[in-house]
């Protein structure tokens, strides 16, 4: 199943049969002071600076967040989308808990967005699917809905289907129904990460769909976060993760070595050229 | 299912339902000049000490290897078998092609160790196994045979099968069969890695044993070769692996992480102590 995105003038297309593809999740202000000040003064060079590193160091799609306290964000979402489409030509993930910030969003946007998020509550379902419907755009859908957050895999998977059912009924291509299985903190509960890996699982073998995930999380509260980040990222993409939301500057290598070794990347071709971009970077220093 | 596996005086269960555990693979003279200068001249001090830094690194089972070219091995492994469990308290995984030097090591074992290995050429089976029985050990079983290695999971599978038919035949108990799948470099065939792990799911789930593997070389001739190595055990791991053939200075903290995810470490005890345990180390220095 392909996801088709587009910037001004590039097509990225997400295919479960393919290579994963990595949405970079920086531009988004939580722990990022930096970011905070200079999107509150309209300033945008750091946000198109991060969005940049991120697609040298191997992301093909932008998340872009401005949420932040106090923040209008229906007014700097799109802004911001504006000046980040302006420099950079990869497609965007637009990142708002806000509708009417995403629909701010989707007025500006050249060329084809994922929305970030709708998710099974009735109030999220209808205000966000019909601005996708309207916006032609593709949108993720989280696992959770009016009862919360649940632990069964089983019970997570019928949310996703449920997101999808309401989706096709509008009128949107279910392959742009892209599926947010849910990643928790493993110090938390100890069956955190088995519960998301789970649901990926069933996810991709009923559904077929494109499934992303924001992981970083699952190591919170404890040390060596990256080895606990990569080793939970190479079994998602083993029982079907496709794109995930992560951070490319710690991530690539490992997502490019996931594929290598399920045999999604012949004669090593991205691997070897993701290290020799590395390469080339180091050496530029 | 259970391998009991003794030192001198702790007993090692690899068990399938468990955490994974790592023989260390270390004392091998394969590009280690010094270790072969060291045991030519019977100066087991430096084998000894290989196998103290794997320990501290996490390795459960150490893997004694002494062949180089002219070795008389049958004398030697032996001899490095005695000094090494003088030294350590650790069960031992003692590694020679050649049953001569099997035998005379299972002579002085003190417990009970794994022979690595037998494989499932008739030759093989019929030197290797009866010694397994007599001498009371477990023993791996390598999925190749008579007509070399195929590159079918089904096939491999086969073969495993045949070994752990052809071990019970002659009395050794099931469990202390432990199968390794063949790892091979990626770089030479984009399924390598693949059909390792299709045949490490077949075994775990049709035959229930444990299984080994050494992998290091499924990176061989690419860059970032740690990363691939990495990724490589940690799919090995979901997939069924228990008891790898590693450098645990390099693995184990992916091997904790990987243990931690599929939730095989309650409290994260075993991620958590290796991380301090590395820490201590680190402020020794």
């Amino acid at each position: 199943m392909q996801t088709i995105l587009r910037s001004k003038s590039r097509e990225v297309v997400i295919d479960t049969d393919g290579p994963v593809l990595i949405i970079g999740e920086s531009i988004n202000p939580t722990r990022r002071k930096k970011l905070v000040e200079t999107l509150s003064n309209h300033d945008f060079e750091f946000a198109i600076q991060l969005g940049k590193s991120q697609i040298d160091a191997g992301a093909d799609i932008l998340d872009v967040n401005v949420g932040f306290p106090g923040v209008d964000d229906a007014a700097l979402l799109p802004e911001t989308v504006k000046a980040i489409q302006e420099a950079l030509d990869v497609p965007l993930c637009i990142d708002s808990p806000n509708p009417k910030a995403i629909e701010a969003a989707l007025k500006v946007i050249d060329g084809r967005c994922l929305i970030n998020s709708v998710n099974g509550e009735e109030k999220s379902l209808e205000a966000i699917l019909p601005l996708a419907k309207e916006y032609d755009a593709a949108v993720i859908g989280l696992v959770m809905d009016d009862d919360g957050i649940t632990h069964d895999p089983e019970k997570r998977f019928k949310i996703a289907e449920k997101i999808l059912e309401r989706a096709v009924k509008l009128g949107i291509k279910e392959e742009d129904v892209v599926i947010d299985p849910l990643a928790m903190a493993v110090s938390a509960d100890p069956n955190a990460c088995l519960v998301t890996l789970e649901t990926i699982k069933l996810v991709h073998d009923r559904l077929g769909l494109n499934i992303t995930q924001g992981a970083s999380n699952i190591s919170f509260g404890l040390p060596n976060r990256d080895y606990l980040n990569m080793a939970h990222m190479v079994l998602s993409i083993w029982n079907g993760l496709t794109c995930p939301i992560a951070n490319p500057n710690k991530i690539t290598t490992m997502v490019r070595a996931a594929d290598l070794i399920r045999a999604k990347d012949d004669f090593a071709m991205r691997f070897v050229e993701h290290y020799q971009s590395q390469q080339a970077d180091e050496s530029g220093k």
